[in-house]
Formats: structure tokens, sequence, C-alpha cells
């Protein structure tokens, strides 16, 4: 494969991540409002915020549903940040609630 | 809203993210796949494997595409761990085919 060859190739493969990466963004935030819902009836309820328990049936899940070529590892790695950043943003909002009151 | 009223919606709720969970997983799994693709170019055309310009157009991408409600800073953070995960692939996988030859 000639260097000319090797670009063509690398900027239709670098389309087709852009369109995936565009489609990760959208469930992101789909995922985000599931979570505000989520935040939402908790606090209404008084329920705990945070369960632990919960986690493992999340990574249970990914993990079940995961058939490479992405390896189990990996995969909870970055689900261990989407949760994250996610759990901040109900944190952020909680206490602006509060401050609220 | 009673406790056992909460806790129904949240099972709702619950499955809404499982779902968009297990298409995270697939669309994770569909990027690694193009992932590979490029390193198998990139092998065979001895082009750089790493190019710190190509990342910031990952994260421009994902930035214009971004309309909430995660914020802008948190997916960045999630495509950091995302990129970071499929780079470690990638030399991964450099180092087992060296070691073939």
């Amino acid at each position: 494969m000639t260097e000319s060859q090797a670009k063509h190739e690398l900027g239709i493969l670098r389309e087709k991540i852009d369109e995936v990466d565009r489609k990760l963004v959208d469930l992101l935030n789909e995922r985000t409002r599931v979570v505000e819902e989520i935040g939402t009836v908790k606090r209404q309820s008084q329920l705990p915020v945070y369960e632990p328990k919960r986690e493992d049936m999340v990574y249970a899940n990914v993990s079940a549903h995961n058939h490479g070529p992405l390896p189990g590892d990996s995969a909870k790695r970055i689900f261990e940040r989407i949760m994250d950043e996610m759990r901040t943003l109900q944190r952020n909002k909680m206490e602006s609630t509060k401050s609220q009151c």
C-alpha cells in the first residue's frame, strides 16, 4: 500500500469513527437524561442517591452484552468513567437544590 | 410519591439505562473494530500510530455534536477514557506483532 493509498483509506475509516462518536454522544446524552429522571424520583421519595449494588448490576449488564473485540476490563473502565461523570452531575444538582432551600 | 411508587418508577428508568448501555457497548465495539482497521493500515504503510492532532479532531467532533444535558467537559473526559483504552489495545497489538517477527 502506498502512502497516498493509506491516507485515503485512513480518511474513510476516520469518517466512520466520527459517525460512531456522534452516535455515542447522542446515547450518552440520552443516558444523562434518564439519570436526571432517576435523581428526581430519588429526591422526591428520599431514597438514597448512591447505591453501590446498582453499579454492580450496570457492570453485569455491560459484561453480559459485550462480545468484543473490546476487552471486558476496558469496557468496565469506560463505564466507570461514564458513571463517575453522571454521579458528579447528580451530586452537583443536589447541592444546588439544597442551597435553594 | 410513595416509596413503592418510587421503586416501580426507578425499575422502569433503570431498564431504560440498561438498554442505552447495551447500545453503548455495541457502538464501543464498532469503534474498536474501526480502530483495529486503522491500526492495520498504519502498520502496512508505516505511518505513525499516535497522532495527537487527530485526537484534537475527535474532541472537536464530539464537542460540536454535544447539545447536552451532558456538559462538554464530562463528554471530553469520557472520550479521553475511550481513546486511552483503544490506544492501549493498539499498542498491545503492535507489541505482539513485533514479537512474532
